[in-house]
């Protein structure tokens, strides 16, 4: 594409003037990244005013506009100079930069409502970009994406992760924008000058890739014109100058994350000023949507109430495991509603998501082993409106907990997350293939909720409410097939609970305690109540399924009426799991919990013997019991001595 | 390398031998991955007894060894032959596979003393053996590093960011093998049978790199022979059929994870019988040691206790962030003891781990953007001897949580993370900067220490103490500069807390409450409790420095002090935090405990401004000690009513 004299001097214009915010923003606010701002000012100029994105600057959620990520986060305030330029909001809030209750924070979130996914920690935005690659293709309204990222942050291997996959899926419409200013935060980046190891490294991962003059808005724009054409995702190295436009500050360490004294500010803003000016100055406008996408836009989501399309029909008296449910509840929500995808890591065919695959294959999106890129990707679909399943062993989710603290905690996207093989049960694949501190990371998650089903009907039911509850999500789902323990017709809540087995004050006169189980464990607590009411003992069992939010009253009332004792049993380390749970939400109660939990690092072995081992089986909770009563016994004597 | 036919014969023969182990041992196991074992046989067997590694198969910790890596875990019936063959422990051991109590786990761990770092979390072990490398060049041992990996885990980004800063570093001392057996868990890798493609990034990522028959064993060791010479890693793409060996199943889907039928294993070890011999059998031996290795492994550690290194001297009544005395700590600890290193992510100017990298350059390793290879090669490093300590952004840990699950949890390693930029404290930068969930996720790690101090003798002490502990310690140090508060007499003990205003009774006749609070909100506490003071409040209050383990006996006996009631306070989220842990650790004690944590989302404002929000403030603490002898008096009037 040829550009004119006239554009490329506007072109130039603005990006001054995009630089000119972003210093006095920062300046303003004392704090922030105006070298980081100044090196990509160009490219952002080109691509929001140089007729390369396509969108409506009022409506950022428009589902035909061009996407734009930054993911080098720290630039933000290049990102709201652009939409302020651009129209979406008046620029004097500009100087609202960083200030408690402004949505221009200093690291974008979606608390600005043209930001579809948080960044700030760093490699995580092409993950991202390709999730909406994908959706452009799905959806057919053909889109582009654009990912703008610094050298430094090519360090992550998230980056490749998500590169290889796009190079895999030949995501024509994903262009990366690496702003190679070639300084660190604390150092220079290890390749320093030399663009051509990034582009190599792009190529060698399936992408067509450029370098270029990075202030050269001549090469930005005609190498950012190829976006979108061809067979292979486009990356741009694009050569920059930290603190470009700053004589002072040209390409010197130590100006990284620093804002400009007031003065050297007003130097720098003065000397910038001729060659700048404002898009409404200038007369630009952004250019309208193609008709094609509006109309693809316009098709309409087959969506149905996920609890109206019936239920898999299990044998009564069947073992089922809950992951195999999953995996026929994922299909029901599928012919629900069209919104819902699934992306896996390579183990579709043990977290049983391959039935959706079979079902659905275009919706479904196959991440090999890149737990990374597998939520990232979730995290742009989810963004522009579907709603993502995403399934692995639960331990793995450890593989991508920053974007999970991303996107489902600070990007508050709805997401849902299904681990399977969750704790020692799994048996003789040993530790590293068990999840046994998922509970405790997603609970740590603003906002999530976090459930444990015990069994297939359960499992199904939480999947539905799971799509209808909007918002971030997290299932753990167990490897071992259980019994039944639910008939098609009972209810299940986020932050509900089922009572299996009641206190028979009879045969108990308030003299005992309840159990509060969770997963697998919840059939080890009914066998154990069992046995113990042969020998005359009762003991109450709940079924935690919602360990966030907790069934707090329910379980407090039950406590109550077992003289305020309680057991918890999980399978699951002790540190953040459903005892914790328990304990802290009854902790102004002033009820006594005792947590059954796997305390020690677990090894190989068969389920059974782990589970005994670590007690947290039925013989463990007899135990737990009959030291309880001895402890009420000796407690009451002490009493009645005193 | 020339290798002799009968050099060739034998290998072959004892590959077979390793085949066969593993058919076996997985049969009787009724589970594993025997296919996954034969397609790399041919590779281990060379690397074993072809002359290529050199070790003391009896001696497994001898710091002059040949290391060896298999990150694809899953073989790991493999990897035992091959040690059992080599002499380490009886043959007949392999058929312990997976039993409860045998070391010969599902997936290799440290409990088999010939494993230095578990594997099983794919894409795992490059970064380890990158540490193991670097180990080598620091020590002046020139040993070498052989990590073997599948192809299905090079979708996994960590390998790549491994890979990266093996190029940079130049490490020719590092072979990356790949069996490339076409084969992923659920379906074909991206590639398939396209070993170039590896080979291509993997020279782009700055390695020499060779595509072979990996079942060609004069390729094979002709290949393998280079290890250890040039300026660059080298990487070798070994292009295998998964199951060779077992012709039924060889190259075939739906094998994977699976052992075979007794019936079928028997069918294939037949086979393979006659072609197969045991090393004894064939009189093999490991050649000898270099005896430079032997010498320089024999050079002392320098060790020195590292509390009688002079503290540093802080001017009373200065203010000092806790990640400035974190740097200071750690340039003491490195004159202490030679053994300690250091590692960071491109942050070390505002972690402070630059003083350590002024200092002694060489025992620095600049990880860049990388934290997942920050905490593989740390894993590496503590493997062989030396004390990492590991630094970053206490948010980005979130990024390396497999990396710290498998080596700081999983192989207990000796390893020590420092994360800054605690909690909403840290101000405008926003949440994606703020660790704000670190404290649960260390918390859930088996083993862990978890220390939270709050002023700058505190820290300095607590790095002298983790130094001197063998585990796994993690503390968090925030930004903002706070007061002195400790004298350097003091004592601080993992475990241990220190009470700061003790409640006095003649004002307040055991009728108040008790606060427990930890890093930067202790400073909160106590001018909470001097503003109550003043009111004629007395109000108890405890610097919980060590969260995990908690100073449980400390703390029960001050809630007693005052009628069984505590207040918790911390810069971090409700869920896993300090709160949970008093809580969950005073179960059984009927404690009322209401814990102020941050209770949602955070965005960017001043520190201060959120402290205040967030209800984590002194006047929070204030509001919450009113509410609380309100409560109590309500209580105690219902009570007399009743």
């Amino acid at each position: 594409m040829a550009s004119s004299e006239n554009q490329l001097e506007n072109l130039k214009k603005i990006a001054n003037q995009l630089r000119i915010e972003s210093i006095r923003a920062t300046t303003a606010a004392g704090s922030g990244h105006p070298t980081s701002c100044c090196s990509a000012a160009d490219i952002v100029a080109a691509l929001f005013f140089g007729e390369i994105m396509r969108f409506d600057p009022h409506a950022p959620h428009r589902a035909d506009n061009d996407r734009f990520i930054l993911s080098k986060g720290h630039a933000a305030p290049l990102l709201y100079a652009a939409w302020a330029e651009a129209g979406n909001f008046p620029v004097e809030d500009l100087m609202n930069l960083r200030k408690i209750d402004s949505p221009l924070e200093g690291h974008p979130t979606p608390r600005a409502d043209f930001v579809d996914v948080a960044t700030g920690s760093l490699g995580q935005g092409l993950a991202a970009g390709l999730g909406m690659a994908l959706e452009s293709r799905l959806s057919g309204r053909n889109f582009n994406t654009f990912v703008l990222m610094g050298d430094g942050e090519l360090a992550e291997g998230s980056v490749w992760e998500a590169a290889s996959l796009a190079g895999v899926r030949r995501l024509s419409n994903l262009v990366a924008i690496v702003d190679a200013n070639r300084l660190g935060q604390s150092q220079e980046t290890a390749f320093g000058a030399d663009a051509e190891i990034y582009s190599a490294r792009f190529e060698a991962f399936g992408w067509v890739s450029y370098v270029i003059d990075g202030h050269d808005l001549g090469e930005i724009l005609s190498v950012l014109s190829y976006g979108g054409q061809g067979t292979r995702p486009l990356a741009i190295i694009a050569q920059t100058i930290k603190g470009k436009g700053i004589p002072d500050v040209e390409g010197q360490l130590n100006w990284h994350g620093r804002a400009l004294p007031a003065e050297m500010a007003e130097k720098a803003i003065a000397r910038l000023r001729p060659e700048a000016a404002s898009a409404q100055e200038l007369g630009l406008t952004i250019p309208l949507l193609d008709s094609a996408r509006a109309k693809a836009a316009g098709r309409p989501n087959i969506r149905r109430d996920a609890h109206l399309v019936p239920l898999t029909n299990y044998e009564p008296g069947s073992l089922v495991a809950t992951r195999e449910a999953f995996g026929n509840a994922l299909v029901r929500m599928g012919e629900a509603d069209s919104r819902v995808v699934t992306l896996d890591g390579d183990v579709g065919n043990s977290t049983h998501s391959r039935e959706f695959l079979k079902r659905f294959p275009d919706r479904f999106f196959e991440c090999y082993i890149a737990e990374q890129t597998m939520v990232g990707a979730a995290s742009g679909l989810a963004a522009l409106g579907r709603v993502p399943f995403v399934s692995t062993f639960a331990a793995f989710f450890s593989r991508a907990y920053d974007q999970i603290r991303m996107s489902c905690g600070i990007s508050q996207l709805n997401i849902k997350l299904v681990g399977s093989h969750a704790g020692v049960s799994i048996g003789e694949d040993g530790p590293s293939q068990m999840g046994l501190e998922d509970i405790a990371i997603m609970r740590a998650v603003p906002g999530s909720v976090v459930l444990s089903p015990s069994d297939a009907t359960a499992t199904e039911r939480l999947i539905e409410i799971m799509l209808e509850h909007r918002g971030f999500c997290y299932l753990r789902t167990t490897r071992t097939p259980t019994p039944l323990l639910y008939g098609p017709e009972e209810d299940f809540e986020i932050g509900g609970a089922r009572i299996l087995r009641r206190l028979d004050t009879a045969l108990s006169p308030g003299d005992c305690v309840t159990v509060v189980a969770t997963g697998v464990v919840v059939f080890e607590a009914v066998k154990a109540s069992d046995l113990l009411a042969s020998e005359g003992i009762s003991v109450g069992v709940i079924d935690a399924y919602s360990i966030k939010p907790l069934a707090r009253d329910l379980i407090l009332r039950e406590a109550q009426r077992t003289q305020e004792s309680l057991i918890t049993v999980e399978d699951h380390y002790l540190e953040g799991g459903l005892g914790d749970a328990v304990a802290s939400e009854l902790s102004l109660e002033r009820i006594r919990v005792d947590r059954l939990a796997v305390k020690s690092l677990p090894g190989s072995g068969k389920g059974k013997e782990l589970m005994a081992r670590h007690k947290i089986d039925a013989h463990a909770i007899v135990q737990a019991v009959y030291a309880h009563l001895e402890a009420r016994k000796s407690g009451l004597s002490k009493e009645a001595a005193a």
